[in-house]
């Protein structure tokens, strides 16, 4: 189970997230393309990094909404937002291959993501924009218990989806993840360890009501935002490589 | 010579320039990448449109200046300076991939072409930014006395450059433009065709004062404003066919 | 039944509207305030040439989204978009102060309006955003079969609503418009002119289903979108001042 | 000797400068407008904490350029540029005006300030920006060796000037600041509260060369970047205070 991070979420003067504390115990950087956060150099930059510690790049568009972050739902038509998925990718794309590294996977930010998880004509789009672009990449969605569902819906569009697991959250029974409004939505670090080992024992997840739930990720998302995140990254890191 | 023109640089509900009537007439297409003008979805209907008509694509990057169109300088950092051009080409490749098409060259935009032109250190910069650019892609610059030394310079980059001659504008005797702000700057279309034929047959202009100049284009700048411009590039396109 | 016209649109090098030609015929004046359209230098001179034409200003305030132009819902929270009217409102009286002149009402623009006809927390949000600006503005809004209710919500926060009439568009049996989308939804001259004449002789209008309903508007929407829809103007004018 | 502080520079999801901690020990809070830094959100935050405070209120007007924190230089015309900054303090004085307040002054930032100090027909066009705006309002500028001219010219419009010191920049003979390029240009916590006591005890500065300039500072320039910063402007508080 590979760990994925939102990364390169800075923009001009503004820095967001601790990318280079982060970035050596990654698997797979999600990096903003400038449209709710990141701008060209933040991007350029962030890309080395990702080079430097030999982590899989993932571009992770989103809505445009800067000031935003992209974590408002816009009403976006369908060949709009593909070609507004297509803008995004290129750009991190072309910016890479400049860097000598390539693209592997796409994961919408914000309130894309949560809409393409809502609405499944938005995910419909979402893989339809994936399997029109010319370059071999992944799609990641939450895993729920709606993944066999989901798989099936990517593979007549002949895209791969790669499925993620929070760490951090109560999940509901039906796979989705209590809201953050809710009390105990938010794991403490101790039960946010276990749901970790759950995950990477058993691949399942102990839900909101104590039931065992089966939840088979291929990537477990982390976060950088600050030194208390990057020592969490570490323990799951060692969870994960069985040496905790 | 090609006819080359701007075209793409509409922006959301705001259209610009009769990208449709310009298309069948013209050989290369000069795209907005969306910092200046165009839009994922303007850029994706120009794409579309550029290979429907078998016209080349290159990309017409910008400062990022939505409000003041990219004619206004902005003090920029070089490897800002490149990170932002690298972002506008790549967008414009890929979304070009999406179509099956490729990208064949770059031409600077408004004031960041006067920069270039008037300023060697902005030039080497762009220079240098399309050689770190991993596909193949020409550079687009004025045609002036200066030719061979921009050549020199690109050549030491591994860049080959696209001269281009403007057909509607009066050359002064160092081969610049005369600014728009003087009195005949901006030729009638008698001269205008006159100065096609010329630079068409013999590879030369007259200036201002009168004198005959050797200026070798590989490509003719022409405008798809309005019917009246249309038209025009019609006649020119006439002239190089030697049909007038 | 005064006459309201969506004006300064324009942005930047992209023009929209001819302004110019509809100031004369309209008595009030819905300025773009920057977030849809119009920037500092296309409201200055839409203000200079509402102060001319001694036409009345209203700000026009919209979803911070220039690329789709307004038109696209955003999922704004209640304080958020509260700051986002009172900024917009804010810029556009400034510059008018600075001009002479002052603001006197404000029409939401786009999304921001259909959303506030659609749903009562939105509208109860405007409604308090202009009730703690400090200047008395009114808010303009469809006149629709819950005109009293509406007044009755806004007059709780001591604000005066402006009701207004599509003289172009055709109205269900509830006083809402027939979406667009729909047939004969946008009338034709004849059946636009006859609306108005029904609107202003007996406060009411002819619905879908043919019966007489209702309407009292104060004052009616016309476009400055071409020069067709400017000679409309002049008819609708001629007719309000009793000449046709 | 007043103490003013840029602050109100987050924008959206970023958080920039601890203007919690900076806003009680300050006299005049330089408020971004949207421009450079700032939203409508921010801006309505920073005028809460301003009003609690019992601090002044200035506008920070920018070159629109949000993602070089309006730090690089943009030609405008004059006439842009003067409804750029009309827009930019009016939002901030009617957002100011819904928290019950009032605006004081104006102070440039960033490229556009030291474009002002460098170039006097900038300064000029912002004198005449502000001789314009109806209300009230002072100007910032840096405090130098041609104070006394820079107040006849905007003795000329009517404008007056607020002059402004920084104490821990070093000063050169021509009273202007050492570019921060260069050695020593920023000076230790000790020689930073020596300069304080002599702007405040004589209104001078030692300069680069040793020698010492009348230097009369209506206003001392503080930063709330960081605690280190916030400790600063403690100390700096209590010299003027003359209770150290």
């Amino acid at each position: 189970m590979l760990l994925n991070c939102d990364l390169g979420e800075s923009f001009g003067a503004w820095e967001m997230g601790l990318d280079k504390e982060a970035m050596p115990f990654i698997d797979m950087a999600n990096v903003a393309c400038g449209f709710h956060a990141g701008d060209p150099s933040v991007m350029q930059k962030t890309i080395a990094l990702a080079k430097q510690h030999d982590v899989l790049l993932g571009a992770h568009p989103s809505y445009p909404d800067l000031q935003g972050f992209g974590r408002r739902s816009l009403t976006m038509a369908k060949q709009e937002l593909i070609n507004c998925i297509h803008y995004q990718i290129a750009a991190l794309e072309g910016m890479a291959k400049v860097a000598g590294m390539t693209l592997s996977y796409v994961k919408p930010h914000g309130a894309l993501y949560n809409d393409m998880m809502r609405d499944e004509s938005i995910l419909t789009t979402l893989i339809e924009a994936i399997h029109q672009y010319p370059s071999e990449l992944k799609l990641m969605i939450l895993a729920t218990s709606r993944a066999k569902q989901h798989r099936a819906l990517a593979q007549q569009h002949k895209v791969t989806l790669l499925m993620e697991a929070f760490a951090d959250r109560l999940y509901t029974d039906e796979g989705m993840l209590t809201p953050r409004s809710e009390p105990h939505a938010v794991h403490s670090e101790e039960k946010l360890l276990e749901q970790v080992k759950l995950l990477a024992g058993s691949q399942s997840v102990i839900t909101a009501s104590g039931h065992k739930l089966a939840l088979a990720a291929d990537t477990l998302c982390v976060h950088g935002d600050n030194l208390h995140a990057i020592k969490q990254i570490e323990k799951i890191r060692k969870i994960l490589n069985g040496s905790m």
